[in-house]
């Protein structure tokens, strides 16, 4: 695998040039292992396919080989021997010690798998390189000539960073435990580690308490996963190799407590669910013993249902209204030396991490806990900036990057995977950068629901898995986007449903009519990012999400294949220049209007891309008159080019919550006809490159607007 | 009147070094003309002193010497003789001509005043000039040796800009007619010429319609002027050389129009009005007729009340929420050619300036109502940056400045001091810097009363005024101060309460306790700035605005006299320094809490005082180490220096919704003992300023990060 070092942007993922060049299946690994080498030549995998696990004596190898097994008679259509414990077979999987009980942040999960063409062979130090090994494995297998065979490879592997997470957040909107699983083997898929389980909100407390039963009596609306659930899920993850971390938030997000314990409360009450989104005021009071007896009796039980050491309390956003608003409150600070609703949160950590303590967990918080009165012993999950991330390291935390991975803001593959916890650059002494153990990608649950959930993870989540196993400088973001295709028809033989799920959604937003000019423009528009969605209409958690934004995606292969084209021409000599493939889409998106605008019209929940349909006209015939003037070498006038760029700037604004991904290509096509004569003097590779120059600054200025 | 030219900052504000030079009269007025001479000399004001109009027959000029006459009998404490018709007397006044029949932002307003020992003559184009010279007249008289004189001066005075105004909101919080004409008044004394009349919000219809009495029947709980009254206060303004601009906020911030009449909004209602403080949802829907053929009745019906030339509509804030939910709204928008809410605005606008230019009127809005769509006969106010002045002007728009005066976010005088509608630099051509008519400084309601609405308004709304008045040269911080001083004891010989209320109120938060102690805090403290309030608490308009930010005021001449005994001590040589001034302050801040803190912890309202005061007495213990370790001649260690600062930090958080003025002098102090080992290489001049530039660092970065 040869990295092409880039400096990622957004425009990268448009950029991507997605080489023609035929990919081996050894260079179609997601995540890129540490080391392949792969010299041809193939294992076949036909009905005699034995396979074996030996060494250490640990459930999970056995049942990691039966699942694998199991997919692949589901591939081959075809029964295969039925793994057994022995020493020999033709693929040999092979631990040399179980795992500890319970799966720790340091424990060892690399493997070695190396494959020839007359057996496979399996190697890793603890069954979390097994399950790893595995998932490598099944990325190898591939058709050839009519048959199954698994390329020929030697592979060491080791992931970069230790703590790979993924947050769901069933709060906010109710995801059942059908929606957890599925993520799971997903996640193991793409060798992410940590299940981060965001289980209370202001909108929702989402698991069964039998100690204080009004938890989820009156804070859930009856949706929470009971306790045998939870067991369940967690030694589902376990088996995946995958750690589970529950996070409670407090002393803010938590209406959901306050609405069966109002007592916990710094204000009287009575509490009701939160049914919007935002930042609200209700907040548990620190300053009583008896809220710390209530966590002690709560955490009590919820280690008794989570192995994993770490324990999140939360510990963001919390608004001080309530806090400054309580005389007993101000006084109790007032003894204690705290001077404001920072010291007191500072304070109440320091209580709760003693209550963690005594049930033998570690605390975790969002980078609001860093405080420096609190023990080192404590992690802190940055998410409002890359500082908050190096001011733990600096003071001796533990510490895990979200900030760019939020898988909410809708952002492109590509912006995540730009993201790196220890970037080239970063001032972070060595022992310092060993407290960064890795990143999270965060799914919070504003506009997701059982049905779009799968597509707005996946595969954007396995570029932040990969960020956080590959090497550094494995960052070409041309074959990120080759491999996320691939990976993404490896979900989906899972079961995800981010690919099969697309055409129905969209066909049910035009009922009857044909889908197909629909699916035209909904291919080509991305939702709004970051928190502008909140902005452009009121949500609550009642909202049905059933129009075009829901169903539009965060990134565009037809628009990533609309740049290279357009690339392409302007990168041939004048003289040669074929727009066939160009005029051909540009034809298609002018025309799709008159096909698309009754259809519409005739849908109510799609009727608002209305304008967003007649734009695409507008652009595309804008595309067409420029490529007229480029074929005609003929320099378009300066104020004809402000007129194409007001049509731009306005096709650009968002309607419907979703914005269209082609305006940078379509200004530099603009561009390319204003600036014709520049190629009398320049060659067709700089003058591309000096349009592209233009165009990736005002994406880079658009973005900067937007966050 | 030497204008020194400052760089105004946050700092200057204590840098102030209020000299102690004796100023004349003539040196203190407030606005400062544009051309003063003075040679000594004065006119006495006894009982015979005679007063006499002449020239053009406009009642005004006769009314407003009769108010300068009776407010000299009640500072003389004897009668005058009544102002007569006639062409000699000791003062006499002469409009060349009658004003215009409304008054006018291009009217005339100049002045010359000539006040020789024998005789004082004011003569100007119209009763406006009038208007402002008596206002400047009544400054210049002051006690001299037991009797009341007039110095001789040269006057020729005129304004910089024609617009100068101030925006008092009685929506959100109600304001009876009492307060605008104690407001008029003040303004008068500045020569402020616009009284820019918020009347209509979510939270509140503050007018009597007769057309469509709902709206405050239903939007106003009660509170809102008559016909009768808005007339008074129109004829009081115009008395007193001010126009009154009416604004009624539309499409947004328009919830009290819907209460009565639910018909015209996007969204089918019912609506109640709003309570709390924010940016709501609720919208006009300016897709239907119905929604102009109401205005255009409303907007006659007020067209009868304001005869001024301008009306303005508001047009900030608008959320898109609404519009985005409704189909019959995006099909409009589609059929208009309309692409999103900024383009639906606009052409809301559009009819909106039809509907004025119908009943004689100009259109007026905030900064948002810029559109390349609406014609160029629109006044844009300009408040979220000084970008959309200079756009404005660029498009051909009258435009006038509120970005940087606005009076709620608690700044001090010489931070909108320093705020220049065309300040040196600014890029706009002559015929561009035209367009800019001047100014408004705006007091939004939200944490105003009638009972501290005083307080707030003044004398800051002075400094503004000064500004918009006096040539752009006069820009000398320490003088403004100074004279900010003696306009606060004008303005309470008007009947103004802000100088008067300040113990009083401080008196209630304590009971019968002594004030004294919680003065000594209250003088030190002001309130947070911008909007950090409303995250502090949660406030609705029921909320009691009666604690200790309620009454601190948001500038401080004890900590300025502080920074400047701080300067003189640290400028000495350091074998002769004397502390005695620094020390008897700090001492008697170190002091106070043991007096205050019982008498805090006794009185609810201000309990949440206690650690500001136990700060207090940090602080002064702090600053007496600084004192003794300067005396000793010892520098400070860096371990302790970072401690000192660590104090520094935490004494700086805001609580109970204020924060210290005076962190930075002590910073001074503290770096001062740390650092004396540089006087043996350096000046105390430059050493001074050294330590100067570090405070004033940290001051701009934090006032950046309140922001």
């Amino acid at each position: 695998m040869l990295a092409i070092v880039l400096g990622v942007s957004l425009a990268a993922a448009l950029e991507a040039a997605e080489p023609e060049r035929p990919a081996t299946p050894a260079q179609s690994l997601l995540p890129v292992p540490l080391h392949v080498e792969s010299d041809g030549g193939a294992l076949p995998i036909d009905r005699g396919f034995t396979t074996a696990w030996t060494g250490a004596d640990d459930p999970r190898v056995a049942a990691a080989l039966q699942r694998s097994v199991a997919r692949l008679e589901k591939r081959l259509g075809h029964p295969l021997p039925a793994p057994r414990r022995a020493a020999q077979a033709r693929l040999v999987v092979e631990a040399a010690s179980a795992g500890l009980p319970v799966q720790s942040v340091s424990e060892d999960e690399s493997y070695r798998l190396v494959v020839t063409p007359r057996e496979a062979r399996l190697t890793a130090a603890t069954p979390l390189g097994i399950v790893h090994g595995l998932a490598t494995f099944e990325q190898l297998v591939v058709s050839e000539g009519g048959r199954a065979v698994v390329t020929a490879v030697k592979i060491e592997d080791r992931p970069r960073f230790a703590w790979r997470g993924l947050l769901l957040d069933p709060c906010r909107r109710w995801e059942p435990v059908e929606v957890i699983t599925r993520t799971l083997d997903a996640m193991a898929a793409v060798k992410l580690n940590v299940l981060h389980w965001h289980l209370s909100e202001d909108q929702g407390f989402r698991i069964e308490s039998k100690r204080w039963p009004r938890l989820q009596e009156m804070g859930s609306e009856g949706h929470y996963y009971t306790q045998d659930q939870v067991r369940s899920v967690v030694a589902y993850a376990r088996e995946r190799g995958i750690r589970v971390v529950p996070e409670f938030d407090t002393p803010g997000h938590s209406t959901s407590w306050l609405v069966g314990y109002p007592e916990l409360g710094a204000f009287p009450g009575p509490f009701e669910l939160v049914r919007e989104w935002g930042i609200f005021d209700n907040v548990l009071d620190p300053t009583r013993d008896r809220l710390y007896e209530f966590l002690d009796a709560f955490f009590g039980e919820m280690a008794g249902l989570f192995p994993d050491e770490y324990v999140h309390i939360g510990g963001d956003e919390v608004m001080p209204r309530q806090w400054n608003a309580s005389l007993p409150v101000l006084d109790f600070m007032y003894q204690h030396r705290l001077r404001d609703a920072r010291d007191l949160q500072a304070y109440y950590n320091r209580r709760i991490n003693e209550v963690l303590a005594r049930h033998g967990k570690k605390m975790m918080g969002w980078d609001e806990v860093l405080h420096p009165d609190l023990p080192r012993s404590i992690l802190v999950q940055s998410w409002r900036g890359p500082e908050g991330l190096a001011q733990a390291a600096r003071q001796g935390c533990d510490t895990i990057l979200s900030d760019g991975y939020y898988l909410d803001h809708m952002l492109p593959a590509a912006q995540h995977y730009g993201v790196d916890p220890l970037p080239a650059g970063r001032n972070l002494s060595p022992e310092e950068s060993r407290h960064v153990l890795g990143g999270e990608a965060c799914m919070w649950g504003e506009f997701v629901t059982p049905e779009n959930i799968d597509a707005r993870l996946w595969p954007r989540a396995a570029a932040v898995a990969e960020r956080l196993w590959s090497p550094a400088e494995v960052k070409d973001v041309d074959d990120l986007y080759r491999r996320l295709e691939i990976q993404d028809r490896r979900l989906t033989d899972l079961g995800l449903t981010q690919v099969t799920s697309y055409t129905p959604r969209l066909q049910r937003l035009v009922g009857a009519h044909p889908v197909e000019p629909l699916q035209r423009l909904a291919d080509l528009v991305h939702p709004v990012r970051f928190y502008r969605r909140g902005h452009m209409r009121s949500y609550t958690t009642a909202t049905p999400l059933d129009r075009l934004v829901d169903v539009a995606r965060p990134d565009s292969a037809p628009a990533r294949a609309f740049r290279r084209a357009v690339d392409r021409l302007l990168l041939q000599p004048p003289a040669q220049r074929s727009d066939v493939e160009v005029r051909a889409t540009l034809t298609a998106w002018r025309d799709n209007h008159a096909v698309l605008d009754p259809i519409l019209a005739d849908s109510p929940q799609v009727a608002e891309a209305r304008t967003l349909s007649r734009d695409l006209q507008e652009l595309g015939s804008l595309g067409l008159r420029c490529l007229d003037g480029l074929a005609a070498g003929q320099a378009m006038a300066p104020e004809r080019q402000a007129e194409e760029e007001r049509l731009l700037d306005a096709a650009e604004r968002a309607r419907a919550e979703v914005e269209f991904w082609i305006i940078p290509s379509l200004r530099k096509l603009v561009l390319a006809t204003a600036r014709q004569a520049e190629l009398k003097t320049t060659s067709v590779e700089e003058w591309n490159a000096a349009l592209d120059a233009v165009v990736t600054r005002l994406e880079a200025q658009k973005l900067a607007r937007e966050r």
